[in-house]
């Protein structure tokens, strides 16, 4: 084969030069979480080809079972079943364009993809010829393109979302150039309308975009979206003077299986929602759902003739392997399946929650929530070897499909005994977190958590 | 196990009573592309637990497999082997917040992501304490971020990109509100620098965020980095008032390794490159590299308690795998296998424009490019079945290493076939596309292709 330029470049002798220096990024780590450094020598130069990868591979697939026996604190559903698939990763997949037009792009996934959407349009109560959707790589992307088609038809609105947002949605707040006007919440976490309505009829003259936690990230509270509606009604905004977008990343795909909950659907004046495939439904890779309304897209959409499809989506080129991921899932689980690991879910958190309280130490579990809040611990190590998730004065489990009683017994059996360390017997008293969970709900001196639970 | 709701939940009684409709998504499928429309029965309604998954994912891959030996048009390398990688996919990998610093959910692959990262800044030239960036989710997240450092630096700046940009600048400028002036481009697509000096000259009042392709889609024109440094110079912009992006997306990473090519370098005033890992190295799933100097970055991350990390990425959870397939491929391919690649690919592409030009047929093929521009076929049927990309009167073949030798001889001899029928023995002349190519590159009867290349 003939070399165009010989066997010289000047990149291979840059990188040649430096060839012997193995252990220069070594401290490019310093300031990686200890707990997370396992030396595996994939810090190693990457220089000329190598034979030990697939050994450091090995180890390192070695490494993360460990930590996945300990992972509490995140949304993510670890406990999938995808080998059936695992021919398909030898195909780049890729579904750039609008799924519902197909792709000059033959290695696509679209037809699993508008059978994933139509899936969660049945959900979310919306008419096959009413609605429009894609696969995203997450809840990011999710709320990227909600807001954005928010602010498209309302090109002057204000962004309204609770103080407990996920933390997206303040960046995309400032990616797009829109005025947010932060409102406060409940001690559940959910939005508080009284303070949405007072912010409302502040700025009445502009139209209202509202991101809505369906439900919150660190402690599960559900948006009321049957009060915000009437608090928007109240404060006089007609239909074309309001937007919401849910941000169902979690709860979104768990709620319509439990039947007191909130009914998130198109059948009211909601213009989007998005979930994470990844949490609920568990894929090896981030990705999740967005539905809308149809006729919000044209707005957005542009004829793009290089992939002979149009495009309406914020990442363009999108992996195609997570709607076959997610469709699988759906297919494997079926509506009792997925009913029954909403309950599974659901009946773990609430044991949780007794066992923490039990043991006295402040906790909260709100309805229709497997997201458990209580008192942060005082070591970071601890929260670094169960993979807590905390904020300020709290940290919590999320009790997802992998979670088993028995990882959560032995968790708490060694918080106890870590608190007596931290607390040396009882000596020092553990911190109020009233303020984040509700005295009744608080294990400090003045609280003595409530057992009227 | 106790079930919180009972088993009849209300979505799932909705979902009963569509579960004989088996065919009702057959219709949403009509504008699907016809030849892209093998009919497995993934349209079939996911209801009830399903258990012919399995088999239908086997004809999926075999579909796939038959459009994997036709795939001409695209610049995505289908030729790569991670099987030694298989064993991650049992672990959601989850890369949110900032790389370099950790994260709290310790199934991540941040160390193999920086050592990634930290290859990339030695290809273009940046010291290890002075850059920053991430594996992204692809080419437009790519350009979203680095236009949204530009624009955070800048925020008045006008984004000047030509016309032969990528259809995400377009979308980003609008995304983020921000005036767009696209500029001409030459021939062989690369930006028209004397538009360009016009352009800035006429809105000097204003800093300039200037994209850059490297290089464009459709004809792999290569933006003239240094005169468009000089022409920016000319017109008195002192560097405090303009910030470079340079979408690399397919040739940041071949230009590298061309000694005579133009060289990409933060030793340069650039303030970010981006390239797409699954075109030229090859991945199951659209990923890339984004490289931005450290100093911009402050202005943009904010702390997030709750990962135990910053965050200054678009996406936020970040697929943990795609830098794992990345680092995979860098140490697998070595700098070597890497440059022979190109110069392999280079080759094929100059081969195919030599058979083209030899039929007779209007061909274009920029130095250091291995995308070749032709006639577009005038049946959409031929175009399809080798999923050429195509835009108005051009299509294009990207050489990419999949491609062989054998695949390209059965091209060029189906379109010469094909072109008899379509120019009826030649009574009917090709079009002319010396517009698109240049006349010495057209083949229509006034220009009649210059054997003078």
């Amino acid at each position: 084969m003939e070399s165009v330029e010989g066997n010289n470049s000047a990149v291979k002798v840059a990188f040649i030069h430096d060839a012997n220096k193995l252990s220069r990024e070594e401290e490019r780590h310093e300031n990686v979480d200890e707990n997370n450094s396992d030396r595996f020598a994939i810090t190693q130069y990457i220089g000329e080809t190598d034979t030990h990868s697939d050994a450091l591979i090995t180890r390192y697939a070695h490494t993360l079972t460990n930590y996945s026996l300990r992972n509490l604190g995140y949304p993510i559903n670890q406990d999938f079943n995808y080998e059936a698939l695992a021919p398909l990763l030898q195909f780049h997949l890729n579904n750039a364009g609008d799924p519902f037009l197909g792709s000059g792009l033959s290695l696509n996934s679209m037809k699993f993809e508008v059978s994933v959407l139509d899936w969660f349009a049945k959900l979310w109560e919306i008419e096959k010829n009413e609605y429009w959707g894609y696969v995203t790589t997450g809840g990011t992307e999710g709320n990227l393109h909600g807001i954005l088609v928010g602010r498209e038809q309302l090109p002057d609105g204000i962004l309204y979302t609770s103080e407990d947002s996920h933390y997206s949605i303040f960046k995309i707040a400032r990616m797009y150039r829109m005025q947010c006007v932060k409102v406060a919440s409940l001690i559940s976490g959910e939005i508080d309308c009284a303070q949405l309505e007072t912010s409302l009829l502040a700025n009445k003259n502009k139209p209202a975009i509202i991101n809505l936690n369906i439900g919150t990230t660190l402690k599960g509270g559900i948006d009321d979206l049957d009060l915000v509606i009437k608090t928007i009604d109240k404060c006089g905004f007609t239909n074309d003077q309001f937007y919401i977008h849910c941000d169902g990343a979690l709860f979104g795909i768990m709620l319509p299986f439990m039947k007191q909950a909130l009914r998130i659907s198109f059948k009211k004046p909601i213009g989007s929602v998005t979930i994470s495939g990844h949490k609920f439904l568990g894929c090896p890779s981030p990705c999740g759902v967005l539905i809308t309304r149809l006729k919000y897209i044209n707005a957005l959409s542009r004829d793009v003739d290089y992939i002979a499809s149009r495009d309406a989506t914020i990442t363009g080129s999108r992996c195609g392997h997570a709607p076959v991921f997610l469709w699988y899932a759906l297919k494997k689980k079926g509506l009792t399946g997925l009913e029954n690991e909403v309950h599974n879910c659901i009946f773990k958190a609430r044991y949780l929650l007794n066992q923490l309280r039990r043991a006295g130490i402040g906790a909260m579990l709100n309805e229709y929530s497997n997201i458990v809040v209580f008192e942060r611990p005082l070591d970071d190590n601890f929260t670094r070897k169960w993979t807590l998730a905390s904020n300020k004065n709290i940290a919590h489990v999320v009790v997802m499909k992998h979670v088993t009683i028995e990882m959560l017994d032995t968790f708490v059996r060694e918080f106890v005994q870590e608190r007596y360390v931290w607390y040396k017997d009882g000596q020092v008293q553990p911190l109020c977190i009233a303020k984040d969970v509700g005295s009744r709900n608080c294990a400090c001196s003045i609280h003595k958590l409530s057992s009227n639970y």
